[in-house]
């Protein structure tokens, strides 16, 4: 077997539907109800016999269930190819690894682009707005439907790294281990913020038509501009300075609002790529579930509550989207818990990015990590 | 004499045009040139005869130059009213202090939305690209309107700090000192990026019509945007904390989209007041000026070139707008050209409006600064 046979190859995202019948809709934590839910999912690697070796992995605000792998037609693998395979961290010859798109989300599964069978049109804004904790509900489903009963391990940075906290959250007893990357288990208010700017900017496009606009002109500008934003967001300013620095495009000022600096051309290049893959609308009902989640101090674990779930914490140094500090406090509290944590605080100049890119470093600490959860077993 | 009778009290904005002849206008970095050129200002205290205690104060991106005192009717005192006064940091009693708005501003001075005689209607776009350099240039003519030939001191914070840099590298031997705030000598990429974003804001908004807004709708959905995210590049995370923490307006989630959160409140709070008072074009102008501003290294103090400016280079430490690694290589430059250079880096949790709020803190220190200068003549 030469090591192509072993990698992950062309895959496929599956659909899980439930929720049909009034009795099996999802209820939802506004208090809502919602069915059908359709779920998107990917799977790598194979299930072993006593379905033990099952590790789910988070998405982030954009992301979606294509973790890993390629899809026939598209030369770029999953969003977290370099850590999902053959004797890479989230290794495929051992584990069976589950990624599915969020509820809310517009990657296959239920979200506000998608139809609603009341209506027959997109349901827009009469989409529920949704938590992190709705969208472990649906992943819940999927699983059941799968037959797993209970998980290895739960990883994802970012928002990933909050819908594996919410996991502990809901159902500490089927979560043997945890691994929240470059994450909070509340968004501080400069988090707030910057989603609120990125929601108006959307809400302030005129071709957003309060969330009807899935037959004509959509909110391009507007959805365009939050992830302008977000983009400044996931960098440090150290690695902007390696990667742009003040350099020019075209050699001097153009004494205009043309785009003259490299990092100008940067953030229009990824502004006008996003508006092609994402809805606007889910935009919206994603952020507003990272808003809404808080699963600080005694929400995490319940006072006098023991669990076995065993933690290990990643946060980068230059992130200051979520700072190490938001690592901290859950360490804190894990460890005020007499909780098993670890805790690693990542040198790395690519700031919330790095989840994404500091790979190596990522690899070592998750593999003995989870081998240590295996061999305990 | 009461403490009352030596406040500044009332104060007008006085005006100085120039430029109405061809050979008088103003030439611009860009090679463009412009006239007549207004440039609205306010002074307080009283010039001494030798005309030795001239301070130039300079402002922000969006203040003007009204910096002390009342306009009658306005019960809002200038926007340094704490540094400003008799007994403050900058001294009525003992300095004359001239404050003017920017070239390019909308504040009594000339700038996109002032009419151009040419064509009798608003520049618009039609105003040239204008620069730090290019706002020194016209506050220099207001200085000689005033028959000033030397200041004792230029200061201001952020944007202000730029044209008190600015100064030292046009007009050495006219400045005697020199107190930039919260300020960087060239932006980075960060904050290249930043002011991109909102001027996309400004310039996707439809209302904004290439600039030619001015009879009719406005572009305040694009300028507000801007602006709120402005808000959040201002305080620090611990201001942010400390004002809003996770506070909600209502008691509750809405599981919506309306303001659910305080801080999201304030945000829409200042975005709407803002665009009641700051002109879109101006917010463009004034943002690529920033940009173009670069006096990093011997663009500072020329090669071999002595000069007897001091320096007081002031930073606070929670300000990750205008952190204060940019002031520390400023003052690296300076000690390294053996200029007399005295550097502060304030503890503060304010962030970059810091240089606001932290007046007791910047009196004691700009206070006895200037006491040594002024002693030295």
């Amino acid at each position: 077997m030469n090591k192509n046979d072993k990698d992950i190859g062309f895959v496929e995202t599956g659909y899980f539907t439930f929720g049909e019948e009034e009795w099996d809709e999802l209820k939802l934590e506004s208090g809502q109800s919602i069915g059908p839910v359709t779920i998107g999912y990917e799977t790598y690697g194979e299930l072993n016999k006593d379905k033990s070796n099952v590790i789910l992995i988070e998405h982030t605000l954009t992301h979606d269930a294509h973790a890993a792998g390629f899809h026939k037609g598209d030369l770029r693998g999953g969003w977290w190819d370099e850590m999902i395979g053959w004797g890479k961290a989230f290794d495929t010859e051992k584990y069976f690894i589950v990624c599915s798109n969020v509820l809310g989300g517009c990657k296959g599964s239920t979200g506000p682009s998608s139809i609603n069978p009341a209506t027959g049109k997109q349901y827009g804004l009469t989409f529920p707005v949704i938590t992190i904790k709705d969208m472990v509900e649906a992943q819940k489903r999927l699983l059941d439907h799968l037959g797993i009963e209970k998980l290895l391990s739960v990883s994802g940075g970012s928002m990933g790294g909050m819908q594996a906290l919410q996991w502990v959250a809901s159902y500490p007893e089927k979560v043997r281990s945890v691994i929240p990357i470059a994450t909070a288990w509340k968004q501080s208010p400069q988090q707030l913020a910057f989603a609120e700017v990125g929601r108006q900017a959307i809400m302030k496009d005129p071709n957003w038509k309060n969330g009807n606009y899935y037959d004509g002109e959509k909110p391009e500008s507007g959805l365009s501009l939050a992830r302008m934003m977000g983009h400044i967001t996931y960098m440090s300013e150290a690695s902007m300075e390696e990667k742009f620095s003040r350099r020019l495009k075209n050699g001097d000022y153009s004494f205009s609002f043309d785009v003259d600096f490299e990092v100008e051309g940067y953030l229009h290049y990824n502004g006008n790529a996003f508006v092609k893959r994402f809805d606007a609308n889910s935009y919206l009902y994603i952020t507003r579930a990272l808003n809404y989640f808080d699963v600080s101090g005694d929400k995490l674990i319940r006072p006098n509550r023991e669990i076995d779930t065993k933690f290990l914490v990643i946060s980068f140094l230059s992130d200051w989207l979520y700072p190490s500090w938001q690592s901290r406090e859950i360490v804190k509290f894990l460890m005020s818990r007499q909780q098993d944590t670890t805790y690693c605080e990542v040198q790395s100049n690519y700031g919330h990015d790095a989840f994404l890119l500091e790979y190596e470093e990522e690899t070592r600490l998750i593999k003995h990590f989870l081998e240590r959860i295996t061999n305990e077993k």
